[in-house]
């Protein structure tokens, strides 16, 4: 198991929670928390892989994914009433998956050896089209797109610390590092 | 012509009529008509093909997807009047291309040798999306997500019976029958 | 520069404008402008070049139509308060960029050897898709489903033109120059 897997799964664990917990807003059954946990937790590593043209896309190659973002969904359903404020923690994970998520998808375009603006450009929708994509069919108004918050600035802002890393000769899981940690501080900040 | 193409045209056709249907309740011209029927009817197939890397989707490798859907909205623009209630005939229409389309969708998975729990997934994902981008695009609440209702629930269950059908030892056209009247009973039950 | 990258290049300028406009709508910081009109500017491409299989999309090829789009974004940020009506010029413009971009999908389609009735709808596709998103994402009613107005109409009239000149005989500029002005005038003439 890659880095890159490990960083594609950590980002479907935590994006899928937030899914299955808008689900609950939207009273779904088990199966519709599992149809938007799986849609946000892979949304956005899906558009990154179609617009590169990995063929198959990273959650067709093997179950890993699909399977525990369902797990994750069926948790949530049987606990999301012990959650007090469901509106609180979804915020607060989509921040921490999207800082993974960002740096999953820098990642991916690094090891496509991508020029550095890719990049960027691929760790951004990486880490806002799986949100984008559950808030618009739920009907939520995006998080992405919310007035007087860091969304798409903390993750250029991440993406960005990734290549800059690499660029002063860390390597590894620095670059990485950075990029979450700037990501998460910038938008957690904002919240 | 393969059972998968006449599959999937039926699953357009279907389609086809909720989403000019949906047309009409937006006051759209012929042409927007034509614009909704064609989405609706390609939509989820597309997603599929896409998924998979078939090159080119399906409805760009013979005009008869586009044609049918076309005619359909026409057919459609001319005597939408007649119907006594759009909502009602929507949600039953939907149920039936529901069915067949889950049925097309696991099909193309197992003709190109994809492992069981692909064949399920895109499936569902041939089923439902079709029906959401016509909701999403047109600002109705999305079917598939409407509390109450067993929409990708049924979905599952459909693909999970054609996949048992065919452990079972059954091939040709009965896993497929038997996911189509799964799907629909399922569906209906919940309507 | 090809003729195609400078019709993709002109669309994605003006599609920038109507984007960043409606992030000023939506109220959101420099980075959120960049983001809504990059996904105004090279969403209908990027669709036409997924359907076409096209290797990587368009605006991943070369850095041109991002860096164009994301200009376009900063300056409209610093500017956009001197604009008086701000949903005008979002229509007006609109309508500059469907024509601009209905011409390029048909080209790229017609450099691609697909038959007529796919040069036709990928141009519809490229014209229509890039709006609809920013609409959807930011929660506006689609201009392209807005009743009374002829919008997908206007983009099928125009790439039947351009297909309609080549088969009289009519080559290089001319057929798109027939069809950035057949749909430009049945838009404005709707507005």
């Amino acid at each position: 198991m890659t880095l890159i897997s490990v960083l594609d799964l950590a980002a479907v664990l935590v994006f899928a929670v937030t899914g299955a917990l808008v689900a609950a807003r939207a009273l779904l059954d088990v199966v519709g928390f599992i149809f938007v946990a799986c849609l946000t937790a892979v949304g956005g590593g899906t558009v990154r892989d179609l617009l590169l043209g990995r063929d198959p896309v990273f959650w067709l190659a093997e179950p890993a994914p699909v399977a525990v973002a369902a797990v994750v969904a069926v948790v949530v359903f049987f606990t999301h009433h012990l959650v007090a404020s469901r509106h609180t923690v979804i915020v607060w994970l989509d921040a921490v998956a999207l800082s993974v998520a960002v740096a999953a998808g820098v990642a991916v375009a690094h090891g496509l050896q991508q020029p550095v603006w890719v990049q960027i450009v691929l760790g951004i929708v990486t880490g806002c089209f799986g949100g984008l994509m559950r808030d618009v069919v739920c009907n939520e108004v995006p998080l992405v797109l919310k007035a007087g918050e860091l969304y798409v600035t903390a993750a250029l802002a991440g993406a960005g610390a990734a290549v800059a890393m690499r660029e002063l000769g860390a390597d590894g899981l620095w670059p990485l590092a950075a990029c979450t940690g700037m990501t998460f501080l910038l938008r957690a900040g904002s919240i």
